[in-house]
């Protein structure tokens, strides 16, 4: 029996619904969707960074990492990353920004596989992220 | 060689194309995407649950729940839960009933993780959800 | 250690950012989201197959697919495929594709789970398909 663990990085507001921001088991770890929320602050409700959509990417791909990094995993081990953007239009900075934040993080295996759909997400937001690891 | 099996309630509508309602191979278990259709009856067509999004959301969670439990697993090896909605407004509401839910299901592990996105559905259908599960 | 591989088919076009066309650890593959783009030319930007959804479907597949080989994997190996469409009108013609290549793709093992959405794509795309595969 391999047991299932939750992964809540204590910078993370809390979920909307019954809920982990990460769950891992094995070797396989699952980030939950994450947007792009600024650290958690007692008494205040969840607020994305901004204004743009720069700043809301940034925040996305942190809050993804802290989660990874809670269940002892990196960049480098994902397998999928999936993208959820609202607007076609914000394709070529989203990839700018992509591309900008994971040379930053120096990966020493090959990057993850990504799909980017555009969809509708609660007001205020652009951009959401999640991601498969396989550890080990 | 591990062996891949096909997951198929009996109650289930026989899928609009060749795939399976549910997959599993060594320790890996994915449920297809479920609507809230409720249980096949000879010679009529697929009828979702209704009128509501509160009634097509029990059923869709409860289709899911027949298929991991079709290849012995339940909600406690869940990892991952997606959930497509129609509408942002549905999402407070979803979520009440998404908690409750899993209030009853007496977890003994923590929940799954969750994205939750707003695209579009054939006509009549307000939610579809699929899942990935870890078998320990 | 399991070592984490990228899959890079030669007919491929470049990523339009940092990810990869697949990968694969241990006995996880992962296909990143393919479109009905037509195989690589020197000096051309990406052009999809045409003119209308069947040509980019049977694409789409078609580069899902080498991903698959080029891992040492193909369709029998396919937990789920996850295909996003751009219009509800489309998804019988596209059930139709879907089963007649399955047809023709004789798989020995059943096929795989699959969730349908309909989402915005970048202009000219109407199909997009990614794959999660376990390996034997």
């Amino acid at each position: 029996m391999t047991e299932k663990t939750a992964l809540t990085p204590g910078t993370h507001t809390t979920p909307p619904a019954k809920f982990s921001h990460g769950v891992k088991k094995g070797n396989i770890l699952q980030v939950a969707g994450q947007v792009g929320f600024l650290p958690a602050e007692p008494g205040k409700p969840p607020t994305p960074a901004g204004p743009g959509l720069r700043e809301q990417t940034l925040q996305t791909l942190a809050n993804v990492r802290s989660i990874l990094n809670e269940g002892g995993a990196g960049w480098d081990d994902v397998m999928m990353i999936r993208v959820y953007l609202t607007d076609t239009g914000h394709f070529a900075e989203f990839n700018e920004l992509y591309d900008a934040y994971f040379e930053e993080q120096a990966l020493t295996a090959p990057p993850a596989a990504r799909t980017t759909v555009y969809v509708g997400l609660p007001a205020g937001l652009l951009v959401e992220i999640d991601a498969l690891a396989v550890l080990g």
